[in-house]
């Protein structure tokens, strides 16, 4: 079996440290691993299948041994850094949204849009969490009944803000029992037992970059033909993403249908038996692989519709479980 | 001024207590007042207006001198002593579902269809909590632009409940504070961090009551046109609901004609300013009367769509304060 010499770029991080456990999960072919960071990082201490490595810094000449360049960075770092892992020919998976819509940049769920794989050119991106996850159980509903128009709230994890919107979340709840102020820095408001209409920052039509993200993502991975409404809200969860999701389609479309086509999904697990009180919630999805659906039913109020409930670990299939999958894609496409 | 003889069925609950408060903070026009439980809370212990009453039990003969009887009760205990107090000729104004799709009792928001008032028999029901906040801000759209299509997902406080949630979730604080195992008894699932997408029973068509509920009542009080689809969620919050509502109207809509349109509407505070960090939130709007809106957008998926984002306190607006406007209501159309 081939093997590939491997960087994980922000080894430190809520996505990097997942990504460094999944590696080892999934026993991905690594010849030779590092892992990269900032100067201010360098020499750091990390694990990985019982060895300890330290942390070199992420700079010019780092990925010339490389083949595979996990970034798990910011847009900014991504956005200076991974054109010069490109030029020492690592191929990088990149989680930022620094790249997403680059019209050379193919932007993959391997269960969704694999195919687009082939056009890389060293460079491909891990779509947004709350997009990935959708996407998941909307491809194979796409492309038997079509789908015409999606509207979805979303009900968003602190984790996908990183660790210090966790350590936030934890020590509002310290504060409480304390009776002592709540304190919010991640957050511009308390987010325990409140919630924020306001994920990254806001644009000029009024929406916020989140949502546009899942438009405008949707429409580059699935189909440029859906429209997308979204409305995405931070609530006070520690881990993993729910969606309200409502879909109309353009051919004749039920609940069990789209529960038998859900069944028989890569990367989706179907938990709908209400009268047993069996839904997706949040922290029994937590640490697992696979996007879970629920509450499927029928729209009432359009022709064609239905309501479902999609909840998933956004640190996971959201992010670092989806960067592996593409790297394992790409080896089993023969395009590394 | 006329004043009124009033009873409070059910006052040592969250909404009973609630409507207590609001009967005093707006100086309600009571000649006497009286408390009326269950024979188990008799002799409990209520303050009004500086004076110290005793509950009495609600029964037959109870409701004889009463003019204004607000029912704080479970549909269960309203189906059978709503006739009764009808009977010895007390208005009621009943909080809860039971009476709600009947025929013959208006089902009233005050802002909204204060006419249906007209054709009492005795027993008018207070519409839904997550109902009235939706209906308070789309009315007055609805008169100009002509709602078609409602797609709700809701984001809804324990207070709904009940008591018994509020001490559950503070419970859960204190359990996750102290490593202890977190126990749950009101709720099928662990609440605190966590979300339940079910509120109410689940019917065969495989919604929620409450989310049946938000259909109907809406066709009832608003119009029976609309179209709505709902998906109700709990959410860890202690007070106050939310709501991503997203709409679709026949004629030509903008934001800034909804903003326009609600800034001059009774009951609605319109907080829309992002770039300012302005937008409604629970633990903000705890205690207040009015409905907030905020993140009002074009839905660029459809030709005439609005998406936004409403927040109110469901045990004032969405129960008490409502049964109270609705008696204000019913003393200003003399039809009591």
């Amino acid at each position: 079996m081939k093997t590939y010499n491997v960087a994980v770029v922000g080894p430190l991080g809520l996505v990097g440290n997942k990504l460094i456990d999944i590696l080892q999960e999934r026993n991905f072919p690594i010849d030779k691993i590092k892992f990269l960071g900032t100067n201010r990082n360098k020499g750091k201490e990390v694990k990985f299948r019982n060895e300890v490595f330290f942390t070199e810094v992420a700079e010019e000449g780092a990925f010339k041994d490389v083949d595979i360049a996990f970034f798990c960075v910011d847009s900014n770092v991504s956005k200076t850094l991974a054109p010069i892992a490109v030029k020492e020919k690592a191929v990088v998976i990149d989680n930022s949204s620094a790249w997403r819509m680059d019209k050379d940049v193919p932007l993959v769920v391997p269960e969704v849009n694999p195919e687009d794989l082939k056009y890389h050119k060293g460079l491909i991106a891990n779509p947004n969490c709350s997009t990935i996850q959708m996407l998941v159980p909307l491809k194979p509903i796409h492309d038997i009944y079509k789908i015409r128009r999606i509207v979805v709230s979303t009900y968003q994890a602190v984790s996908g803000t990183g660790k210090d919107a966790i350590y936030e979340l934890n020590n509002q709840v310290l504060s409480y029992f304390s009776h002592e102020p709540i304190i919010n820095s991640v957050y511009p408001y308390q987010i325990l037992f409140n919630l924020l209409p306001h994920i990254d920052n806001f644009l000029e039509n009024g929406y916020t970059k989140e949502e546009m993200k899942m438009v405008n993502e949707t429409k580059k991975i699935l189909d440029e033909n859906i429209q997308v409404s979204s409305t995405t809200v931070r609530v006070p969860v520690f881990n993993c993403h729910s969606e309200s999701v409502n879909i109309e389609t353009e051919k004749t479309i039920s609940p069990d249908e789209v529960r038998e086509v859900l069944k028989k999904a890569k990367g989706v697990k179907v938990v709908d038996a209400p009268a047993s009180k069996l839904y997706p919630m949040p922290i029994y999805v937590d640490g697992d692989d696979d996007v879970f659906v629920g509450r499927i039913r029928k729209d009432f109020s359009i022709e064609n519709g239905i309501n479902m409930w999609i909840v998933a670990d956004n640190l996971r299939k959201g992010a670092a479980l989806n960067s592996v999958q593409i790297a394992e894609k790409l080896i089993e496409m023969d395009l590394i």
